[in-house]
């Protein structure tokens, strides 16, 4: 029998993972199971559970791997250009072409979980972590600005983030109801560069 | 027996959304029943049948009585004041005493029934529709503002709507799981206002 390492192991629960944003994209949360789960990765139930017992540990599991890609992105926007306004640039411009390019979001999901959890004191908590982690990443990035004298922020720093997230947030959920065209994405992305720079003393 | 008018089941059902309302807002939308309405209201199985048949019925009247009131508001604001700037400023100070002040929320139920519903053509035409609506209340506001010569908008008018509508539905669903304390809501509605200002041109 070929030994299992732990490498092996990891790559499979990534792989999982995948199979299960995929079908949680398609399905929704609440209406996947983890029979479908088991359907859509190939492996047998056992098999499947000997990595995650229940779909909310998968999506909390999908979260987290979200969360160590965004750790990462948001190191590179901080370190990866002189000026924190070409790191909140880029950052505004990739967010606009997600918007426009992808056809299927995760945005749906997270907002069922979020909403269907509202009530259960667990799910409520992992929720506003996310989203001060979120704030986190941000307040960093605009603290940076003004360390180097770049930004000078008219508004609270931790207020300027949670508008930023908010604003961004927003235009997940509105894809999911209103068409793309309709939608004015590049404008509103345009929108909050300028409230940006209003607000950072910039223009 | 005594005549029942039309004003008095006019009466009746308002009666009826209102409980329905309070309802939802406690328990959610997909976990009310018709019986739990029944219990809210007083009345008896088939005196709410005579006015309602489903939840998702209940549902849809609240939002035209809301539409309605919206309207309302809406001519109020374009007409109860000289300057659009006005208008827009005064609706910001309610939204955020709203904001601020109220413990419980439909938003919770709106979003339950957006997300939800979001694969159901037919609610998803009735949330699009009502997007809209509101596009529509917004942008009729600040044309007036463009026709009197007070904005000199740098962005497609419909485009500010749509951002303006969407930061402050985010700040409804923001408090859902954060608390009021640590969300900024003044600082935010102020940025709202610095975003107005730069991009009607009035400062």
């Amino acid at each position: 029998m070929p030994k299992v390492t732990e490498d092996y192991k990891e790559k499979r629960r990534v792989e999982i993972l995948k199979k299960a944003e995929a079908v949680f994209i398609e399905k929704g949360f609440s209406h996947t199971t983890m029979t479908d789960i088991v359907n859509a990765t190939g492996l047998s139930r056992g098999g499947l559970y000997h990595y995650f017992s229940n779909t909310d540990e998968l999506y909390q599991a999908i979260i987290h791997e979200k969360d160590k890609s965004a750790e990462e992105y948001f190191n590179q926007l901080l370190d990866g250009f002189e000026t924190a306004w070409e790191g909140l640039d880029t950052y505004l411009n990739e967010v606009e072409k997600a918007l426009i390019n992808s056809s299927t979001s995760f945005a749906s999901v997270n907002l069922e979980y979020f909403i269907i959890g509202r009530h259960a004191e667990g799910r409520r908590d992992f929720i506003s972590e996310r989203y001060k982690q979120a704030i986190g990443h941000f307040t960093k990035l605009l603290g940076k600005g003004v360390e180097q004298g770049e930004f000078k922020p008219i508004q609270p720093v931790d207020a300027i983030a949670n508008y930023l997230i908010n604003i961004v947030d927003s235009m997940h959920i509105q894809l999911l109801v209103i068409d793309k065209e309709q939608s004015y994405i590049s404008e509103q992305i345009e929108g909050v560069r300028i409230y940006l720079k209003r607000v950072l003393g910039k223009g």
